[in-house]
């Protein structure tokens, strides 16, 4: 495989941590990163050293895309808005207005862009896409969202990419990304599947910081609360939840994309994917191990299950970067072959 | 994805499962089937169970690479030489002294070839292929080859197969093909992988006569025996080495193509790959369960084991069949893609 560079939009601990990642990847060079406040753009290789530890600790809770609710600084004593807040800080930065326009005017010599910004409103991803797709890039798009119905709103726009010649990769994260491309797997030995049951584990207490945005995406999948509710929510409200769930919330039956992805991919009927977990924010220890369990009948009519497990000790980060940094590969791969229009992880997997 | 149709050479245990398979497959229809008595081919598909209930149970130890051994009938009653034996036996066939030969000459209309014959001289499917090549064979070549040494010995004619636009997939069976493609997803938690642990288990008690070829090949992998070895030995001398080890053998450190294969998709060292497993042709009870399991190291220093396990419900048969015809189609999309060369299963999955 040739060389592949990409961009991140949003420093998150997402957008941060696969940059990190990808110093251990081989053929991958980031070039790009951004956040609200600022733009970093070096063809030839970012110093991802330097921007982490300028960044770390830097960031805000809503991941950046809801208005600056603070003005101060942070425990860390970095800052989070004003001048010089989030990526600006990196010494690779200028502090901008308009940070992704900054990475669209640099895309043409960029191979693959990881949008690793939260998704508050539904659509948000989507226009970010358009975005790229009006300004002619022809490239790869990676998100790491989880909710089903996006998937709808970036199949609308197939045309256009395929026009503009985009590939698009929804959902590449760990789930829907890791877990369903698992389930792909998994569903290998069967005819029919007829049950996929993905079940995940996250202990974050010194992760939590880093991923507020992901604990506010989260609680939008609790019965009470929705999408809305979460975006809107202070920090001391997000908090109050949480102290509510003593800090350990489980999730069932959660609107995560990887029903529909699955049945994109021709694996089973999205109706008979559930996904659930449970979080812990009070430890680092996984409340649950994260499991994918495949229930079908194979072609001489036995049912049985098969299933993935992951190791107890690989930490959200690992099962979110790794992967997305994989199907991101596989996208310019696709790209680059012609292929454009939306993917998600599982139509990336062999044409099971 | 566009429709695929396929033609299988040779029609024992995998070739046959294979044809069966693939009428429970969306988009993929068989279009002609040989072993060394004959061939059938019709483009419009061919009547696969027709064909099957005339060969059932028409099949030699030897898969049909071998010269011929017995000059009767077998048990079944169903001829296992002479005129109309094997495939000559289905309506849609006609017996030829070339039937491989027959299929390449349909092959102009045929997008995938599924070699499904045992290899008992190691060059002997690279020879296969050379036949397609030199025929100007433009498609998709798949083996489930399980030999390591077999690899470079395609990967020597990449040149040719890349000149010709061939696609060509090995391995891709159950192992290595099925469980490399779980490894490589398995590896997905960690930025370096220190051991891959592939081990399986096959209860062969009323499938044995249809996968004799499998059993023979299985032999081979003793230490007290070689590849030369199984191909010669007699029936009744295979049975004599089974019956010492009452019926159940373990295999140890085998000579698989998973760690070569994972090698070359960049997952890890081939020195870091183990395989092994039972057979036990007492019972259709596996004697163990099917495992794979991927230790390494995350991005952030922590050190765990992923682990893919199959269902003991699930067959040998539905293992090899299920991937090889994904594996299969995968091929045919890199192949309309412009991908040419020869190709891992794990070379197939996302680019990790």
């Amino acid at each position: 495989m040739d060389e592949v560079n990409f961009a991140v939009l949003g420093c998150g601990g997402i957008g941060r941590r696969t940059l990190e990642v990808s110093t251990d990847k081989e053929h991958l060079t980031p070039v790009a990163a951004c956040d609200r406040n600022g733009a970093a753009v070096d063809h030839d290789g970012l110093d991802v050293d330097e921007l982490l530890a300028a960044t770390e600790g830097n960031i805000a809770s809503d991941g950046g895309t809801a208005a600056a609710s603070g003005s101060g600084t942070d425990s860390s004593g970095v800052k989070q808005t004003g001048e010089n807040a989030g990526v600006a800080a990196s010494v690779q930065a200028d502090p901008t207005e308009e940070p992704i326009e900054e990475v669209i005017e640099a895309s043409d010599d960029i191979d693959a862009v990881l949008i690793a910004l939260p998704n508050f409103e539904h659509d948000f991803i989507p226009r970010v896409a358009d975005r790229f797709a009006e300004a002619g890039y022809e490239g790869v798009l990676v998100d790491v969202l989880k909710r089903s119905r996006v998937i709808d709103m970036l199949d609308d726009r197939t045309d256009e990419f395929e026009a503009e010649g985009i590939t698009f990769v929804c959902g590449a994260g760990a789930t829907p990304g890791f877990l369903t491309g698992a389930a792909a797997i998994a569903a290998q030995s069967f005819v029919e599947v007829h049950e996929v049951e993905i079940w995940w584990g996250v202990g974050l207490k010194s992760g939590y910081e880093d991923n507020r945005g992901t604990v506010r995406e989260d609680i939008a999948h609790l019965p009470e609360y929705d999408i809305d509710d979460a975006r809107e929510m202070s920090d001391a409200e997000i908090e109050a939840v949480i102290d509510e769930y003593d800090g350990v919330i489980e999730f069932e039956d959660m609107e995560h994309a990887d029903d529909v992805l699955l049945e994109r991919a021709g694996i089973c009927d999205a109706e008979d994917v559930t996904v659930g977990g449970i979080l812990d924010v009070t430890s680092d220890e996984k409340p649950t191990t994260t499991t994918v369990r495949v229930t079908g009948t194979t072609f001489d009519g036995e049912t049985g299950t098969n299933s993935f497990e992951l190791d107890d000790a690989t930490s959200m980060a690992a099962n979110v970067n790794g992967p997305a940094l994989g199907y991101l590969k596989a996208g310019v791969r696709r790209n680059r072959a012609g292929e454009y229009g939306v993917f998600g992880p599982a139509d990336l997997m062999p044409g099971f």
